[in-house]
C-alpha cells in the first residue's frame, strides 16, 4: 500500500506491507522535496517523477492519497491540490485503485481521535509498525498513517463488498432454485 | 501557442498560430469534458490524455495556462487546481515553456478591460481571429483568449529580453574595444 500526503515543498510518501488483522511492516517512507525557487511546472514534474520512482520500486496494489480541502491554508492549498492531482493521475495511469482519505480519517484510524496532533500520530505509527521512532519528517509519518488507514478501512470496505456479493449470489441461487 | 483554461468538467483548450504584430489564426479550440459521475483519478487521467493528444497534434512552441486562485468558487477550485497541475506537468514533461496568466490579464489583453464579461471576450476573440462567431463553449473561447494573451504579452516580454541582451552585448563590445 502506497500512502501519499501531497505537498509542493514536501510530499510525504510511504509504502506499508500487510493486510488487516495481520502485522504491518514499513517498506519505506520519505518526503519528496522540491525547491521553492524552482518554477511551478518543474516542481510538479519533480513530484511526478518521485512518485513514479516509488511506484516502480515498491509496486503497490493500491494508492491512498490525502484528500485536500479548500478551507484551510489558503496560501499553500493550490500547490497541495496540484500535487494531489499529480498523485491521482500517476496511480490512475497505471490502473492502480486509488482511495482518498481525509486527515481526520487517517488520524482516527491510527490514534482513535480525528484531532490527534502530529506527535501522537508519529508515536502510534511507530508502535503499529514496531519502529524505534516515528518516520521523519512528519510528512513521511503522515503518508504512513494514510497507508495504514487505507489498509484497515479498505479491508473493512472489502469485507462489506464481499458480504454483499455473497448475499447477492445466495439470493440469485435461491431464485434459480425456486425457478426449477 | 496552446492555451489551457483548466477545469474538471470542462477544460478549455485552444491552439492559436502567429506572432505579435502579425495576424493570428485559430488552429482549433474545444473543451475536454469529463463526467461528474466518473471517479476523480479517472477524470484527471482523461484530462491528461486529452491535453497530450492536443500537444501531439498541434506541436505548440509554448503553453499558456490560466492561473487558479483559491479565493473564488470554493466548490470547484480543488478540481480546477488539480486539472491545472496536470496541464503544467504535461507541458513540463515535454520541455515546453509554460506561462501562467490570470483571467484578468487575459481579458485585459483581449478587450482592454480585466473585468470584461464572457460575451465581450468571445466577441473580441472572434474579431481578432477573423471568425464569424466566438468559439464554443465559453471555456474554449477562454482558452483562445489565454493563448492570444500569451502571444502578445510573451512577445513584449521577449522583446524586452532581446533588448536587454543587445544592450549587454554592446556593453561587452565597448569594454573589449577599450581593452584593445
Amino acid at each position: 500500500m502506497l500512502g501519499i500526503d501531497p505537498g509542493l515543498t514536501r510530499c510525504g510518501i510511504a509504502a506499508v506491507d500487510g493486510s488487516i488483522g495481520r502485522p504491518l511492516s514499513l517498506v519505506g517512507a520519505d518526503a519528496l522535496r522540491t525547491s521553492p525557487d524552482a518554477d511551478l511546472p518543474q516542481r510538479l514534474l519533480g513530484i511526478e517523477r518521485g512518485i513514479e520512482e516509488w511506484i516502480d520500486r515498491v509496486r503497490p496494489d493500491a494508492v491512498a492519497v490525502e484528500r485536500v480541502f479548500a478551507q484551510h491554508n489558503l496560501s499553500t492549498v493550490m500547490g497541495t491540490a496540484q500535487a494531489s492531482g499529480i498523485a491521482l493521475v500517476c496511480a490512475a495511469r497505471r490502473g492502480l485503485p486509488v482511495a482518498l482519505h481525509t486527515p481526520s480519517e487517517a488520524k482516527a484510524a491510527i490514534t482513535g481521535s480525528g484531532r490527534a496532533d502530529k506527535a501522537q500520530v508519529g508515536t502510534m505509527v511507530a508502535r503499529i509498525l514496531g519502529l524505534d521512532s516515528p518516520p521523519r519528517p512528519a510528512d513521511a509519518a503522515d503518508a504512513v498513517a494514510l497507508a495504514i488507514c487505507h489498509i484497515w478501512r479498505g479491508g473493512a470496505q472489502a469485507r462489506v463488498a464481499q458480504a454483499q456479493q455473497d448475499f447477492a449470489r445466495k439470493v440469485e441461487l435461491a431464485r434459480r432454485a425456486r425457478g426449477r
